[in-house]
C-alpha cells in the first residue's frame, strides 16, 4: 500500500479492500504461524502445570498525540498489558490487538504505529496472536484507539495480590514519578520544556521479576491514570489501613516538579507507565529497595512511607517540619487521555 | 447513580469519580468472585486436559445505533466475540470487557447496554473476569465503543478449519441471511418497513455443538462484515478452489429481499450476526442439514453450493435458467459500524 494512501471506510468492510489491508500491513508486522492460520480465534497448545495459574487482563489506549516523547500509542498498548499481567506476578505470552481506525488515518502511520506495537511485543518475548480491525467514519473516533487484551502464566507458588496488604507495610516506588503525564502534557501543549520530559512508557516485567523471590512482598501495581495518588487510595482502602507518606522521599525530576509548577499540578496525580509501586513487609524493605536500584529500570527507587492503621483519612501526606495533611482523592480530570 | 446522569470526564480519571462509576454501574452488573478481586487482571485456575487448546479471539464493536430491533451493542459484543470462538469448535468460558465511552452518555443508557451484555454473557454461561473503563471527550468517539476478547477450549480431537477445506465440499447456510445488516440499515434510516426486519444476532455455540460430532465437518464461519460473500472469497481462497452457488437456493427473507430490492443492495454483502456457514463432505452434507434444520437456531438450513476445482474467478453464481456469473468480491463500504 501506498505509504501516501490513508485509510477508507472500504478498509473496515469485511471485503477485498479489508483483506487487501490486512494482507498488505497488519498481517506482516505482527508475522506468527498461529496468526497467520487466519482463523476467526487464536488455537493455542497452552500447557499449565499444576499451581500454576492463566492471568488474563485487557485495556483500551485512546492516548492522544498518537506518538509523543518517548513512546507511541503502539508501544504503549503493549506496555500497559503487559505491566498489568506483571504486577499479578505473571509472565506475558500471548496478546490481541484490536484497532478502530477512524477514516482518513495515513496509511503510514498506521503501519508506522502497528511496527512499534510489534516490535514492543517482540522486544517482551510475546506474541500478537489474534486481532480485529474496524473503521468508522471520520469524526466517529479520533484517529486510532487500539485495544489489546494479554494472556500469560502465574508460576505456582505466587502469592501477592491486595488480599497481603496489611498495616506496618513498607511502600517503595520503583523511580521518579509523573512523567509520562507530563510528557503527554507537555507535547499535548508544545510547551517549549518538551525536550527534557520523556514518558517512562516501559514493559516492567523484567524488573518485577527481579522482585517476585521477594518473600515479603506483598503487592504490586503500575502507576497510571490518577498516578501515585490512585494507587495509595487503592491499596489503602482495600488494606483497611492509612497510607502515611514522607512527601520528601517522593522522587520528582526537576522537569516535572517545574511543568506542574507552571501549570499548578500535583505530580502525585500525574501518571507513569513504566513505574509501580510495591508493598513490601517491613523487614524486607530495605532487600527490595537493593534489588530494584540494582536494576536499570529502579535506579531512583525510594521507599515513601507505610501503611498505618487506619486513620480518620486513606493517605496522608508528611510534609516539611513534620506537619501532616490529608491528600484527597483525584476527582476531576485534568488531563484525558494520557493512556 | 442517578439515572438522570451522564458519563463525565472524570469518570475516566482512574481517581474518585471512576471509582465510583466502577463500584455503582460496572462491577455490580458483572458481579462475579475473580472480578470481585479488582486487580488489574483476572486470575484464573484453568485446566487444560491432554490433546485440549486454548482458543483466545478479540473484537471491537462500534455499532450504531447502539439499540436496534433484536439486540444492542452488549449483547453483540457478547455474541460476536462468542462466535468467533465457537467456529473453531471452542467451548466459550471468559471473557473481558473494554469500554471506550463518550463523555456526555447517558449513564441510563451505559447501564442498560452493560446490564445487556452481562445477561447475555450470563445466558452464555460465561464470566466477564476482567475489563478496562475509558472516557474521551465529546467528540472523539461515537457514544460507546466495546471491546471483549474470549477464552475457551477447544475439547481434543477438534479439527475444524479453513486446512481441511476441499474441492467438492458442500456449502450449507444454517438460515436465512441478511438480516442483521438489513435490522441496522433499516433502524438508522427510519424506514418504515422496520417492523418486519429483527437482527438475527445470536450466540451460535448451542447449534455449533449439535454439529461438532459431524466427522464431516470441515469448517464454519459466522458470516458478519461483507456477509455471505465475504465468507465464500475468504473460503475459495483458503481452499484453492472455486465456490458454485445456486442462487435460487439461498434463503432470504421477503422482507430483507425487500428493503434490498428498494435500496438496491445485495444481500449477500448484507452482515448477520447470528448464521453460519458450514463446509462439509458432500456425504455427509444431508446429515449436517437435518442436524441443522432440528435446532431452533437452524430450522432455515440450507444447502447452498459446493467448492469446486479452481476456475477463473473464486466465485460463481448459478442463476435462473442456469445461467452462470461470477460474484465480485465485496469492494466497497455501503453500511459502515454494523458491528
Amino acid at each position: 500500500m501506498a505509504r501516501t494512501e490513508r485509510i477508507s471506510l472500504a478498509q473496515g468492510s469485511g471485503g477485498e479492500p479489508m483483506q487487501r489491508l490486512l494482507r498488505e500491513l497488519i498481517w506482516p508486522v505482527f508475522a506468527n504461524p498461529i496468526l497467520a492460520r487466519q482463523e476467526d480465534q487464536a488455537r493455542l497448545a497452552f500447557e499449565l502445570q499444576p499451581g500454576e495459574q492463566l492471568a488474563f487482563t485487557t485495556d483500551s489506549f485512546v492516548v492522544t498525540p498518537l506518538q509523543f516523547p518517548g513512546g507511541d500509542i503502539g508501544s504503549l498498548a503493549v506496555q500497559g498489558t503487559l505491566n498489568d499481567l506483571a504486577v499479578g506476578g505473571a509472565v506475558a505470552r500471548y496478546l490481541s490487538c484490536g484497532l478502530i481506525i477512524e477514516e482518513g488515518l495515513p496509511v503510514a502511520l498506521l503501519r508506522d504505529l502497528c511496527l512499534s506495537l510489534a516490535k514492543t511485543a517482540r522486544d517482551a518475548g510475546v506474541q500478537v496472536v489474534t486481532g480485529d480491525t474496524k473503521v468508522v467514519p471520520r469524526g466517529a473516533a479520533d484517529g486510532l484507539f487500539i485495544n489489546t487484551s494479554g494472556l500469560g502464566i502465574i508460576p505456582a507458588g505466587i502469592n501477592i495480590g491486595t488480599h497481603r496488604l496489611a498495616a506496618g507495610d513498607s511502600l517503595v516506588v520503583s523511580g521518579p514519578i509523573g512523567e509520562h503525564g507530563a510528557a503527554i502534557l507537555a507535547s499535548r501543549q508544545e510547551l517549549a520544556i518538551t525536550g527534557d520530559l520523556r514518558s517512562d512508557c516501559a514493559n516492567l516485567s523484567p524488573l518485577i521479576q527481579t522482585l517476585l523471590p521477594n518473600a515479603g512482598l506483598h503487592a504490586l501495581r503500575d502507576m497510571t491514570r490518577g498516578g501515585l495518588n490512585a494507587v495509595l487510595h487503592e491499596f489503602a482502602e482495600a488494606a483497611g489501613a492509612t497510607a502515611v507518606i514522607d512527601e520528601s522521599a517522593v522522587p520528582v525530576r526537576p522537569a516535572v516538579q517545574g511543568l506542574c509548577e507552571l501549570l499548578g499540578l500535583d505530580p502525585l496525580q500525574l501518571a507513569c507507565e513504566g513505574r509501580l509501586l510495591a508493598v513490601v513487609a517491613p523487614d524486607h524493605a530495605e532487600h527490595l529497595l537493593q534489588c530494584l536500584q540494582a536494576h536499570p529500570m529502579g535506579q531512583g527507587a525510594a521507599i515513601i512511607g507505610r501503611l498505618t492503621p487506619k486513620r480518620n483519612v486513606p493517605v496522608i501526606l508528611n510534609g516539611l517540619y513534620g506537619i501532616e495533611r490529608a491528600l484527597p482523592p483525584v476527582s476531576g480530570e485534568l488531563l484525558p487521555r494520557i493512556c
